[in-house]
Formats: C-alpha cells, sequence, structure tokens
C-alpha cells in the first residue's frame, strides 16, 4: 500500500489507496482534515479520539474558519480542562461526508467535478474507516480513549465494535446504538425540505448561485427543535414577544422563538453545504449497531477488553436514556466494564455541549481511572 | 342586524354583517360552512357543537369530497354511536381561515381575487365568534354540549370563556389553554417550508399552477411527526424497509416510516390549501387563554356554570397531560366541575381520533350525565 500523505500545515491526511465502504464501492483520493492538540508521548498511548456529531467539525478547540465562533468544546477540551491536553494528546477529524476539509459531495470528484449526488452513500462504519486510516498514519496503535456525544457516540460504539483493540476506553454521551423510526422521520422530513427547494438542482448547485438555502434552513430548524427539549424552550422563549409590547397579527417573527429558530436556520447556511447534510442524516438512519452483528447487540462487544462508560441527560428525547440503557445491557451481557448515568440537565439533547457541570466530572474521572 | 341567510342546499351560512375580529378588523361576507346532523327538539336545547381541529373541517362524518374518505370521526359521531345522533342534533362547520367552504384566504376578497395574504391574521375567539354567529342563525340559544380536540379544546375553552352562556357542558380533548414555545417552534417550521417554496408567491398562487405543494408537502410532514408518539412509530414502523430486503445505499424512502411520511405530505396537499395552513397555525400560536383575561387562567372561566371534561393522552407529547392539568386547576380555582382522566393509548396526540374504547366511554358518558 502506498504511504497516505499528511499535509502538515492545514492537518490534512491524504489516502494513498481508496476507502473501502459499507455500500461495496471504494472512494478514492480521500482526505481527512483534523485537529490534533497536546503532545503525542513516546509510547503514542496518550490519545484521545474526539468523534463530532452531525453538524460539527474537527474545530474542536480552534474558531471556526467559517464563523469565527471559538470551537465546539472549548469547555471540555484544553489545558487543565476535563479532556486534558496536557495530558492527552486529543485529535478530532473531520468525518467523511462533511464539508470542512474531509472528502465530501462538494469535494472534486475524480473528473475534476464535485461529486455532489454522485458521492457514494456512506455509513458511520465508514466514518470510523476514515478513523482508523488517520489513527494509522499517525502512527497510533492504540487510543487511551474515544470520546463522542450523539452521532459522535455512535462512531465511538462503531469503532468500539468494529476494530476493538484501538482504543482502551470508549466514552459515549446522549447517543444510541440505532435510529428509531422517529430520529428517521425527523431526518426525512429535512431532507425532503432540501430536495424541495429549485435551488438544490438535484444537488448540482455548487456551480450555480448559493445553493439550497432555505431549504437547508427549514431542515436546520426542524433538527434544532429535536435538540432542545420542551422545558428548555419554555425556560428561555416561553411565549415571550420579540422587540414589540404586542403581537403583529401578521407574519412576523412575533415571538422570540420564531426568531431564534430562523436565525439558527438562516446561521446554518453560511457554514454548511446541504448535500452534506443529506449524506451524514442518511448515514445516521442507516446506523444499527445490532443489525450488523446478526440482530443481538451484545454480540458488538465480544470482543471488546475495553472499558466504557455511558451518559445520557434525562431532558435528552432525541437519544433518551433508554437509548443508553440498551447499550449498557449489551455491554452487560457481554461481560465488559460499563459505568452508565444519566443526568439531570434542561438542555435537552445539546446537554453534553453546554454547562452541565456533573458532565465535565463525568469525564475527567472517567478518562483518568 | 340584516338576517344572515342559510344556504340550505350545500349547509353554507353567508352573514349579513362583518365579523369583528381581535386584530381589529371586520371581515366582509363570511360564509359559514357546516354539516349537522339528528334532528333539533322543538325546545332547541339538545345540540352538540363539535369543533375541528387544525386541518379538520366539517366532515365528521360524511365522506370527504375531496378525499372520498369517510368523515374524520364517524366512529365518534352517529346513531348509536358516543355522540349519538339519535338524541343529539350535531352541529360542526368549517372555521373561519379554512378552505371547506368558510371564509378564508382562498375565498375572493371584496374585490373578486382571492384574498390571498391580504386576509386578516385571525384568532381561535374570531373562530369561536363565527360558530356564535351560525347559533344565532339557528335560533340554537344553548348548545347542550360543546366539544373538541386539539384545536377544536382550544375553541371550547374560547367559547367557555368568552361565551359562558351559550353551553352547558364543555368535553376538551388532547387540548391546551395555550401554544407553548416548542408548539410554536414546529409551527414556524411549517411556515417557513411554505414560504420558502417560490410557488408560494408571497400568497399569490391561486391563479398560478399548483401552489407551494413541496413546501406544504413539507410542513405537513413536520407535523405529522407531533401527531404520533415515539411508541408509536416504533410499533407501526421500527426500522422495517419498504418493499426492499436490503438498503439501497440511496435516497430512496428505504424505510417504511419515510414513505409513511412522504405520501402523508403530498396527500394532504390535496386537500388543503397553504394560505390556510399559515392562518390556522398563525391563530394556534397566538392562543394563551389566560393572556386574555389578566394573566390569570382561572379568571377565565370565573362567568361559567357549564361542567366541564378534560381528557389527555399518556403518550401525547404536542399538547401533554401536564397541559390538561393545568386548565382544571384554573377550572378548580373557579369552583367549576370538572372532571379529568388521563388515557393510556399508544397513538399519541393523534389518539382522540383513533380507536379509543376508554375514550368512548368517557365521551357517552359525560354528554349523558
Amino acid at each position: 500500500m502506498a504511504t497516505a500523505r499528511i499535509l502538515d500545515e492545514s492537518k490534512v491526511l491524504e489516502l494513498a489507496e481508496p476507502l473501502p465502504l459499507d455500500g461495496g464501492q471504494s472512494l478514492p483520493g480521500v482526505r481527512i482534515a483534523f485537529e490534533a492538540h497536546g503532545t503525542l508521548n513516546a509510547a503514542k498511548d496518550n490519545a484521545i479520539l474526539i468523534c463530532h456529531a452531525l453538524t460539527g467539525d474537527q474545530h474542536v478547540v480552534s474558531n471556526h474558519p467559517k464563523t469565527g465562533k471559538p470551537g465546539w468544546w472549548v469547555r471540555m477540551v484544553g489545558p487543565g480542562k476535563p479532556i486534558d491536553t496536557d495530558k492527552f494528546h486529543v485529535i478530532c477529524a473531520n468525518v467523511i461526508g462533511s464539508c470542512m476539509g474531509s472528502t465530501g459531495p462538494a469535494s472534486p470528484s475524480p473528473d475534476g467535478d464535485p461529486w455532489g449526488m454522485r458521492f457514494p452513500v456512506i455509513t458511520i462504519r465508514d466514518m470510523v474507516r476514515a478513523h482508523i486510516a488517520l489513527l494509522d498514519a499517525l502512527g497510533i496503535e492504540q487510543l487511551h480513549a474515544v470520546v463522542g456525544g450523539s452521532m459522535g457516540g455512535m462512531q465511538a460504539l462503531s469503532l468500539a465494535a468494529n476494530f476493538p483493540d484501538r482504543a482502551r476506553a470508549f466514552l459515549v454521551l446522549a447517543s444510541t446504538a440505532r435510529h428509531s423510526a422517529q430520529n428517521i422521520a425527523f431526518h426525512e422530513v429535512g431532507r425532503q425540505a432540501i430536495m424541495a427547494d429549485p435551488e438544490w438542482r438535484e444537488g448540482d448547485y455548487y456551480a450555480h448561485g448559493r445553493g439550497p438555502e432555505k431549504g437547508l434552513s427549514v431542515a436546520r430548524m426542524a433538527a434544532h427543535i429535536t435538540y432542545l427539549s420542551e422545558e428548555g424552550l419554555t425556560a428561555k422563549f416561553g411565549r415571550r414577544l420579540q422587540d414589540r409590547d404586542e403581537k403583529t397579527f401578521g407574519f412576523d417573527a412575533d415571538f422570540q422563538v420564531e426568531s431564534y429558530l430562523r436565525y439558527q436556520g438562516l446561521s446554518f447556511t453560511g457554514r454548511f453545504d446541504a448535500n452534506s447534510y443529506l449524506y451524514i442524516t442518511r448515514a445516521m438512519d442507516y446506523f444499527d449497531l445490532a443489525e450488523e452483528h446478526g440482530g443481538r447487540l451484545a454480540n458488538a462487544f465480544t470482543r471488546s477488553k475495553a472499558r466504557f462508560c455511558l451518559v445520557s441527560f434525562d431532558t435528552d428525547w432525541l437519544y433518551p436514556t433508554s437509548e443508553s440503557r440498551n447499550v449498557v445491557h449489551a455491554l452487560n451481557a457481554s461481560g465488559v466494564p460499563v459505568s452508565f448515568v444519566e443526568l439531570s440537565a434542561p438542555f435537552g439533547h445539546d446537554s453534553f455541549l453546554l454547562d452541565v457541570p456533573a458532565l465535565d466530572r463525568v469525564v475527567e474521572g472517567f478518562l483518568n481511572q
């Protein structure tokens, strides 16, 4: 096998050989954009792989190049933080299919034009294969831990099941071992919103203006509701009006929650590719770790020698506690050491990204056992 | 006041005078399409008004003129049924703002063109004012009962608060006294999906093809998820594939739940007007019965001499049991007789429309007390 190249200046790995995919195809010319912090020790055994969520990216602690905002997990990762870069070498790679430097539908295909909808449908396991290729290139045989929330947790579980020797610990936050019918339904609404936008042009919009921004915005709005709790929305917005004393009897954003959602939708279109949204939601919908292992989730972990920690949040209705409990039962059935906690936090699914001090303690404690 | 005319052949009432609206305007030339079953007795005191939900209509037991399907509540209404047309004169009127014969944005405005977005924003109380005008025209001073589920329950509560002498009993199913931030958020997604469709044309689409069908379809899909429970979706669809043995690694509707949702969206566009969807969701979002009564819900019922029954469903996450309980507490605080039950049913919010025998017993029992 030819040697993969790391393009140091931009932290992009270019794979020398095509990446085999679950769908049967191989993806040529794969690039993997990643970020790394903290020093890799001589034994190369202090690395932690952080796996990001659906619309996340490798900018865990660095400013986002498009929005200029701080990295998405600066509260958790850094010197002296729960994921301590003074102790650990922390790596986060943009998943394939995404749009922040790793190969996805907006990337050039072998014919030079963007892949668009010719990009192969990928799976969570395919994303993990790319992570493994990165670890190989970095010479990291075994990670200290894999950490991921939401879709990041799916990658962590898939890595545990498919590459059990590549990490000693797995920390899975607000996640699930399979997408439920309701999860699929919400994603399908988002995909249909994108595909309904005439600017989508069957995915071939890259040379034609700004793409399906309206459809992508609606998709993001629908998804965003599922990331928050009803209680959190009520506490944050209730029925308060936006910059006015009276209802206008019109269709402006009278309510703060309307204004907030519209902003979430619009700002998302400036940083994310609509086709990537289609492909990554599809990968999540396809995820069913039990199905890959003869229909029995416990089978996924029979080869595991790692230890696990599962965390759920009591207000998360996207991946509720019962989903984490399913994974814990399977790990127990396989005799794998696992700790499990449901934390109380008002923020719904997004709790893993927000200020939940109890989570900090769980993360720090688990990684330093 | 000029006399309202009932156009008997089509059960349409035409109001002689403009209908005053909460927004400050008056709506001229209002038509109210309705359906009536069972005989009105000589004392005119055996009438029951059924109030329909967001996308419902007056076709409670008659076949829908566009879809040909049976009326939406044939299981509940008819001879010998829980709402017994052998005993009661049952009336159901299409709400104003809708599109099944009552005046709405698709109706001709005074200049002869459809109202479109020039239609005034209406409220739940405005819908109720139209119901009262219908009762006046029918010579019905006091109803035996008002019955409504979901938005129909909001109309029942509004009627109880604003016209307390017009009914002796109120039966409110799966409803709420105010729209929550999450309720508003889901409606806003639907409105944005419609308005994002270039075929919407700022609401002026009636002379231009088929209107914003794609946007309306996405709106319906998003809303439909909120009408079902996670458990119900899992039981009905789970992760089962649609007419195939393997995932296609594409964007077809691989999963049954995707296929089902797409069908729900598409079929809705054949029977509902997109602008009506905008106006009626707005009316629901504006609904806050406490706000209309000095911020204290109990104040809404201080003049009431009627009896009430509230029913919620344990899997309804759109208007969960806590919302019904709020209403019950307010009624209790006003010293109004009320019974309350949370029924167990797997169908989520839609339970009030579906086969829940316990609901039949509650409805029959309450109406025959």
